[in-house]
């Protein structure tokens, strides 16, 4: 039976180190010891819950349940936001499962394991194979933060010919220049200052213009697509002249509230607004050997995997300071 | 060199009757003789600007110019939105030349004529043949309020087997009921209450609900596509639970000021708001050859071509007595 250390959110958003039980292996469960994890925004915003944390990990198979099909003691896996689907409903049969109305999800479901721990059980269906050329602290970021900005592009048909503008260069947006530049695109970064320019055009971007202060831009021609990764609402006002007819805005990061975006503009251009959450299996699997074979990797900041290394990731992220995407390692390796 | 009646609208909102003269055609430059003009809630819009009033226009050739290729003395043809467009942007060489940078749109360009009106000169290729099975009358609101409707349907690739909502019975809705329940959809229409529900069920709807003072509602499968055809805006928290993951909001009506939306929900269920326009040549006319086949048409309220007439007509709009659409006729017609 196992047994493992997990750590959870709490009422006033203090790092908990607890513990979890599972029953022996059945049906498809993987035992996973885990060897990093990153740190996403959703679990800053879980932190006040008393629930386990963490939902990019990586780790390596330890034992297998009597159903499980390809995975066996040693091999190196990750898994991301999504833990279980019903495999039978039309989101299901058509690749979509995110949307199966029996997802489970972080936040919602298992809310006894997470990645912020020693271990993890998961059904092989929901995990992935990390390719030899990522690391697991390097594959651990992708799990959700490259599953998230490769499916807004790939799901939604982002052509290679396209101009795709990336607001924000933080977790999300340093692998969304990274994706998009591979993928072809002409890619255009928005941030605040331009503390960020040279390793953004390092990443793949073509031009980088800072908004702060901004009531216009003038960017040339517009752009196709605009994934936001802010999770700051933009100024609509700013953005909206930028983007080109039958274009598309991507508000990819979570946040509170309301949308509010300017109206016949929409009406007059044609522009979507096209809602995107985490990859279905499919494209989560795409996204891990588009990243392996254009050395698409996060630039990582290492915290240990303990209640102070949680807490002090956390911190960096609240406070902006985070380059790029923060990793959790158990202590013998951080 | 011809010279005709116009109506325009005026500073307080009268309508006034004016007369536009138009040097001898040349190029592809036809005249017509109109015989029909739809009404839209645009033209009520525009009733406060000093221009030529209407765009939903219907009548016969009266002469060419000298570039003029398929068009005849004596043929029927209608017009909408757009009249000219730069033929060689990108846009226009992707059959999207509603979105060409130099696109002549009603109310931006043209304002000394209008379909409210004697007659008027327009670019061949901006006229479209009305198909035999359908009546000037009963084809003048199909060249912008059935090209919308349609347009958003067929652009954006709804399915037959899709689930397809309406809100509001008016001049786009009920023909946005017709056309989504002749492409096979299983249309669901939403009317503040039960007024319409026998028309919009004869119409084609499958299930009505009335929504006035309602705060959820049931309506079991949730809709894979919602038509906003209101130029009230919807109460985003009555319908936002209708939608299913992966799904679409057309909001094609006209409308001042923001659209604010639910942010979570539309990111975990992946709904997208597409903003369309009036339609493309290309679908414009495959929107004509559908109606014709289907026996689409819209149900007409008439008023003469008139000042009176018009005012009256706008009057029946504003009102909300409209059923369903207005058409004005010359005076020995009505």
């Amino acid at each position: 039976m196992p047994s493992f250390t997990v750590y959870k959110g709490s009422k006033d958003g203090s790092i908990q180190k607890s513990s979890t039980s599972k029953p022996e292996l059945t049906a498809d469960q993987v035992l996973l010891r885990i060897t990093a994890s990153g740190l996403c925004g959703t679990d800053a915003h879980y932190r006040t819950q008393d629930m386990a944390l963490g939902h990019e990990g990586a780790g390596v198979v330890e034992a297998v349940g009597p159903s499980v099909r390809y995975l066996k003691a040693g091999d190196r896996v990750g898994w991301g936001y999504e833990h279980d689907c019903c495999g039978a409903c039309q989101w299901c049969l058509s690749g979509r499962e995110t949307y199966c109305p029996e997802r489970a999800i972080y936040g919602l479901a298992n809310l006894d394991q997470g990645s912020f721990a020693t271990h993890a059980v998961w059904r092989e269906a929901f995990l992935f194979r990390i390719p030899d050329e990522l690391s697991d602290e390097e594959a651990a970021p992708l799990m959700c933060g490259g599953a998230t900005v490769f499916n807004a592009l790939h799901m939604y048909d982002i052509q290679p010919t396209a101009r795709v503008g990336v607001i924000g260069v933080g977790g999300l947006g340093h692998l969304a220049i990274q994706f998009a530049a591979k993928m072809g695109c002409d890619v255009v970064v928005f941030s605040g200052t331009n503390s960020k320019k040279e390793e953004a055009m390092k990443l793949g971007a073509k031009e980088f213009f800072a908004t702060k202060g901004k009531t216009e831009l003038d960017i040339g021609k517009k752009v196709d697509a605009l994934l936001v990764t802010t999770s700051m609402k933009p100024d609509w006002n700013l953005y909206f002249p930028l983007m080109a007819p039958d274009s598309v805005i991507f508000p990819i990061s979570v946040a509170e509230g309301n949308l509010e975006l300017p109206y016949m503009p929409l009406l007059l251009n044609g522009i979507r607004i096209q809602g995107s959450f985490v990859a279905p299996r499919l494209n989560h699997r795409q996204m891990l050997d588009f990243a392996a074979r254009h050395g698409i990797k996060p630039i990582l900041m290492k915290f240990p995997m303990t209640t102070e290394g949680i807490t002090e990731a956390m911190q960096t992220l609240k406070d902006g300071r985070m380059r790029y995407r923060g990793v959790l390692v158990p202590e013998t390796k951080a």
